[in-house]
C-alpha cells in the first residue's frame, strides 16, 4: 500500500488533484484508492473510498464542546488519530496499489500538529510520499515563490519522507509569468536575479542569504507544473511517484 | 503606529501572547492597542480594542454561501480586506504607539493568502514587524525544530518584514529538552549534530543539505523562549520590537 499524502495550503486544489490523479493512474494493472482525511469538508469532487467523516463528526464536536471553527477543526483532526486502525483496515480490504490521501483543507492542521505525522506513519508503515501543492498565484513574485520553496522544505523536513513539489492551476498563469517561472525552475540563477531585483531594501537581505545558500547547494528546481484542466504535469507527477515507491515499474 | 503581527500555527498561543505583551509593554510612556483579525474566534483571553468580528460575520457567511468551516474561514479572512480602511480609522483614533495584531487561528489563512499581505501593508503603511510563534513541542526533535525554522524563513520571505522568532510555552519543556534546545540556538553546530544523529536514513539527506547551508551562512539562533505563565522572554521580545520599530528608545 503506497500512501501518497497530498498537502498544500488552503485553496491550492488538493481535492481536485486527487480526482485528476485517480484518472491518470488507473489502468488494469494499477489500482488506486482514495482516502479523505478532512473532517470539516462539505463537498468533494470525487467520492472517497474511505472517509474520515464516517468516524469523526465535525458538527457534533463543535456543538458538544462549544468550539469555534478553529478549535473544532483542530479537535476533529486530532480525534482522527484514534480511528487510524479502522481506516487502515478498510484500506487493506480494498487492496489498492496506491492510496491517495486528501489531507485537511488547512494544511497546518495536518502538517504542523502531531496528528499528521502520527497518521502518516501508522497508516503507511513507512511507505509514504508527500505531494506538496502550491497555487500558481505564488509565481507572480519571486519572493512568494521562494517563500513557498521554504515552506516545502519545511514540510519535507518535518515528515522526513520524499516530497514531490507541484504547482497547481498552471493553466491560469499568464504566458509571460509561466515562461519566467519555468526559467526559475530550470536555472535557479534566474530566480536569484529576479529575487534580488524585486526590491532592493534591507528587508530582503536575510532571505537573500537563505536563497543564495539554497542555490549554492542546488536544491531548487524540482517543482512540477500541473493543471487539472489541461492535464499538464500529471504524467510527470505519476512518474515521480512511481520512482519513489517502486523504483520506476509501470512507467 | 507600529504594527506587530503575531503569527503562528494553530494552537501556538498567539492570543495569549498578545495578552502578555500588552501587560509587558504598557507603561505611562507607551500605549498599546490590540486588534483581533480572526473572524472565526469564539473567545479571546483579552478584550480587543478593535475587532474584525464587528465587520465580518463568520456564521452569516457560512450560512449564506453554505460553506463548510474551511471555506467559511477562507471567505471570512478574504472579506476582511475590504474593511481595512474602517479598522485603520478606528486604530488611528486610539492613537496607540504599538498595535498588536492577533492573526487568524490557522496561520496559513493570513500568511499564505493574498489577504494577509494586503492587510499588513494597508494597515501599517510599511511600519510593521512580525512575531512568529512556535509551540515548544517542536523542540522535542531536531528535525521538527529545523522544520519550524524553515517555516519562519518562509514567512519572513513572504512578508519581507523584520521577524522575531519566538518559542511559546517554554515553561512546559522538560529541563533536559530546554537545555538542549538552548544549545541549538546558541551554537547551531549542536543543532547540526543532533539533527544528523536523529536518523541516518536517506530521507534526511536533503534536509541536511538545507540545514548545512543555513548553518554555514549563520542564520540560525534567533528564537526567543517565551512563556506567558512565567513571563520568560517577554522583555527580550519587547526589546527586539523596540529595536526594529524605533531604534531602541524606551528600553
Amino acid at each position: 500500500m503506497k500512501c501518497v499524502f497530498i498537502m498544500g495550503t488552503a485553496g491550492s486544489g488538493k481535492s481536485t488533484l486527487v480526482l485528476s490523479l485517480v484518472d491518470r493512474i488507473s489502468d488494469p494493472e494499477v489500482s488506486v484508492a482514495t482516502l479523505n482525511l478532512d473532517p470539516g469538508v462539505r463537498w468533494l469532487p470525487y467520492p472517497p473510498d474511505v472517509d474520515i467523516r464516517d468516524y469523526v463528526d465535525y458538527d457534533r464536536l463543535a456543538e458538544a464542546y462549544r468550539l469555534g471553527p478553529n478549535g473544532a477543526l483542530i479537535a476533529s483532526v486530532d480525534a482522527s488519530v484514534s480511528h487510524i486502525g479502522e481506516i487502515k483496515g478498510e484500506l487493506e480490504k480494498l487492496g489498492a496499489d496506491y492510496v491517495l490521501v486528501d489531507t485537511p483543507g488547512q494544511m497546518e492542521l495536518f502538517a504542523y500538529r502531531s496528528a499528521g505525522k502520527a497518521i502518516a506513519s501508522a497508516l503507511s508503515e513507512g511507505d509514504f510520499s508527500t505531494v506538496f501543492l502550491a497555487d500558481s498565484i505564488f509565481l507572480n513574485r519571486p519572493s512568494d515563490f521562494v517563500s513557498i520553496l521554504l515552506l516545502s522544505y519545511s514540510i519535507q523536513t518535518r515528515f522526513q519522507a520524499p516530497l514531490v513539489g507541484c504547482i497547481s492551476k498552471s493553466d491560469l498563469l499568464p504566458a509571460e509569468v509561466y515562461e519566467k517561472a519555468k526559467l526559475w525552475i530550470t536555472d535557479p540563477e534566474y530566480l536569484r536575479d529576479d529575487f534580488f531585483s524585486e526590491r532592493g531594501g534591507l528587508d530582503v537581505e536575510f532571505s537573500g542569504r537563505v536563497l543564495d545558500a539554497l542555490v549554492e547547494i542546488g536544491v531548487l528546481g524540482e517543482f512540477i507544473f500541473t493543471s487539472s484542466n489541461t492535464g499538464e504535469g500529471l504524467d510527470d507527477l505519476y512518474a515521480q511517484l512511481q520512482r519513489i515507491h517502486s523504483g520506476g515499474e509501470n512507467q
